[in-house]
């Protein structure tokens, strides 16, 4: 007989859930839009009526799920299955999400942050999956992290591992809102590649087609540079120096033999894949830089998934 | 019945042997001088019979032994057992000395690299006895590090994580023989901070003691700090300061609880200790940097002998 498991991911957009085999086979999906508006028991209501969907809709009932995964921006803390205090979800302080899912079904909760959830289940069934020790970096408006280091997933003393975002590569660099100086996602995040570009348009009036996007975002950026726009094309370049840059002393930390980038700055492909790629080879250690692979995410919305399945699985 | 290990540190200067207890209680230890001229072979000879002394001390026969467990400097390959290219063991090339002590033995023999086993060590019964998450670096000539993530050893894909002192502090900082630049061992090591005194000495002609030393040390430079001098002890106040912004970029990876200094350079106490300490208040991630434990480490040359018997239990 299988086991069943529910695996969930809170985010301020969307919540998502899918019911999910234990050998990773995901038997039923469902997705909707969070109704912040409704406060938080009203988002605790979509998440308990998103968890019921997907498993009426797989054909099992409740009682026989063998554990429920969430996935939750963070801070969380994971030991006691807290949602402390998300920016995308304001309504969110202090929530112990774990108890409150295990009073409302009566099966074990576990709870931990969405950037270890979607590495965990890239790690399972994604980019990962013959790699036991793996990073997978998100490129939005920060930088989110979460590492499986010898097969396990890192959660670190209070669940706060994999901050690859708050690496620093310069530090006297610009002050980062974490208390940090020079931290990786002030260069290297969607919102870093448009501040940088912004920078240089200001002090050099480069000929550009940028000059024309008074409301540039990564992908105006991104555009002018699939376009042939020198100037575009030579930020994306920048902006995955500096990101190969911050790997570098990630992998020097974690020894990963295996890194999966997603996130919008991801479809960019080549223009930020090429130089992260060459700079890993020119300043990774010799023994390690040859071994190293860096590939794009693929399990999309479903590594969150997996991933809280799994972490209830191991937990 | 008690369970038996021999622990083995081989370095350039001397070979250290231990016959340690499941418990941790260290029997019998040994130790004899690297005997470098009487090449391979001989330090080979020499790790065996220290190896033979500690059993015969301790009243066990090899036979009896559970485990041999050794640490070795780097380069080492810990799946396979191989001793590298260790800078300080020239003779040492592609050692396979796990099969050559399994060979001789008879008993299953784990290598790796002694900066790990000193940090395993330090973990079990040192400075880190209490946290799971733990990560022990050695301010020598470079800078070495080790790291337990969950209670585990964290090895990574091929044996070389933890290389804290090749993280970035600042990218566009001096080439590091590593291929890296900006590296943190660049800065902070013994090494690191006589190159920037004499730098900024050649640069700012400062009122120092310093000036009479040409043949100056890190040692130098704490006796004049210790002294008084102001200028020896900005230079360790900036050394501490660059120190602590390396091990915030750790702390944001491995989210650790206990940061154990070994070393000559720890020696300095507060004058190194404190401006570590402040560097990660100011800069660390709220919610973990008031609760990170910097401390020195504890267990001398034990502690490699110790993790390495703890390694060869575990593994």
């Amino acid at each position: 007989m299988n086991k069943w498991y529910v695996g969930v991911d809170l985010g301020g957009t969307n919540i998502v859930s899918g019911l999910i085999r234990e050998d990773g086979e995901v038997a039923a999906r469902d997705k909707r839009p969070t109704r912040q508006e409704a406060g938080l028991e009203g988002s605790i209501r979509q998440m308990k009526d998103s968890v019921r969907a997907v498993v009426e809709r797989g054909g099992v009932s409740i009682h026989e799920l063998a554990g429920i995964g969430i996935g939750s921006p963070g801070p969380i803390d994971p030991f006691e299955g807290i949602v402390i205090a998300p920016e995308n979800l304001p309504a969110w302080r202090d929530v112990p999400l774990k108890r409150i899912f295990e009073d409302e079904f009566g099966i074990r909760t576990i709870l931990d942050n969405d950037a270890n959830m979607a590495a965990l289940g890239e790690q399972w069934k994604g980019a990962g999956k013959n790699a036991a020790d793996f990073l997978c970096v998100t490129l939005g408006t920060g930088i989110g992290g979460g590492a499986v280091c010898g097969g396990k997933l890192l959660k670190g003393f209070n669940g706060n591992a994999a901050e690859i975002g708050h690496i620093t590569i310069d530090h006297n660099g610009p002050q980062c809102p974490c208390g940090n100086r020079g931290c990786l996602e002030l260069y290297a995040s969607a919102t870093g590649i448009v501040r940088w570009t912004k920078v240089r348009m200001a002090i050099e009036s480069p000929e550009t087609a940028l000059t024309e996007s008074p409301d540039m975002t990564a992908r105006t950026i991104f555009e002018a540079a699939r376009d042939g726009d020198d100037f575009a094309r030579e930020m994306f370049d920048r902006t995955g120096t500096l990101l190969g840059i911050g790997l570098v002393s990630a992998i020097n930390m974690l020894n990963v033999e295996v890194i999966a980038i997603g996130g919008g700055m991801a479809d960019a492909g080549d223009l930020i894949f090429e130089p992260v790629q060459r700079t890993i080879l020119e300043r990774g250690l010799p023994g390690v830089r040859e071994k190293v692979r860096v590939v794009p995410v693929e399990l999309g919305e479903d590594a969150a998934l997996l991933g809280a399945a799994k972490n209830a699985m191991e937990t």
